[in-house]
């Protein structure tokens, strides 16, 4: 009755608030996530420690290890890397326990690529009302500054399709509610739940 | 902003008790589901209303409306058919009312084939110790009445695969609660999030 655990993977327009709303879902007392700790190329800073808050490694190393595949995802932020190492998810993941990825759109479209049957997060802009007042403000702003504005909205909204749920960050609170819920109702579909109840019957037998 | 109501059908195998359910869920007061009244050949009982409890219809009348394809799923039981009148369901989703409908397995089936974006939630027997009582019993029956019960467990769990959830009726009370989790989270999903987010920007630009 092994049972594998699933991805759930955040992200969002930047902005959006997913850290918070990560930390918050780690700092739920009802979560047991596993946390995959992060890879970069940038210095660590002091008080930063290995393998706590960052794996550090070298660009070179960085490269050798995008070559031989072994990142989940990855993305370049001014001149440093930034990525997931693979072989720490899939470890977890085939233990049974669930894993909670926060990361950039780019990322999040590495990571469909390299393991479809996870489950992608849209953390969206609150409501309608909120979401006007970000493009049009108090209405003093130049339309330039709207029509740029509204087409972030535009481009931001079309990344939604490539994901499973939206999840409206009005509240932190509710967010991380909503998140509760998508797993685990993800843990009631069928695709996991027929290979288990097979499992059961063919203990029954034995 | 008009948004769609989404379909909810619950199954499974007969005995598992999808009609207790049923009820606690709309008895449930955080619930809103739209009742579709079922309609029938069979006698109306004392007490029964027509367009309360049933539609009652003569045999003649259902199969008309069979040939005319204005039932979203039927069955045949003993003499009689059992059946859901297609326009109700259609006009309440259209009004952006979910429908929740408590159905056996052939007819659930039929609603995957003209509604395949409704939800399908499989109801299953509860765990593992109480499957095996269910078929091995007390240890006391004989090795033919066990066979045959675990071909019916594996009949059973093979329908699984074609639903979207399944939904353990360990306690009715928590599995209600999983089934309102399964509802609110469905409406999350992108594919009716998206348009939302698409109107709402459509409404800001005009």
């Amino acid at each position: 009755m092994s049972e594998k655990g699933l991805l759930f993977v955040l992200s969002g327009p930047s902005g959006v608030g997913k850290g918070t709303v990560r930390r918050a879902v780690f700092e739920d007392e009802n979560t047991n996530f596993s946390y995959s700790i992060s890879m970069t190329t940038r210095t660590k800073r002091p008080g930063e420690e290995e393998g706590v808050d960052y794996y550090f490694r070298t660009k070179e190393e960085f490269e050798l290890l995008i070559e031989k595949d072994e990142l989940l995802e990855y993305a370049q932020f001014v001149d440093n890397y930034y990525g997931t190492p693979l072989e720490y998810v899939e470890k977890t993941l085939s233990e049974g326990q669930d894993v909670f990825l926060e990361i950039e759109v780019q990322g999040a479209m590495q990571v469909r690529e390299k393991m479809p049957e996870a489950v992608f997060i849209f953390l969206t802009p609150p409501n309608l009302s909120e979401l006007k007042n970000r493009i049009v403000g108090r209405g003093t702003e130049t339309s330039d500054v709207v029509d740029k504005r509204m087409e972030t909205a535009h481009h931001e909204i079309e990344m939604m399709k490539h994901y499973d749920y939206a999840v409206v960050n009005d509240e932190v609170e509710l967010a991380v509610e909503k998140i509760k819920d998508i797993v685990r109702i993800e843990h009631m579909r069928t695709k996991w739940m027929y290979p288990k109840y097979r499992s059961m019957l063919d203990e029954i037998v034995e």
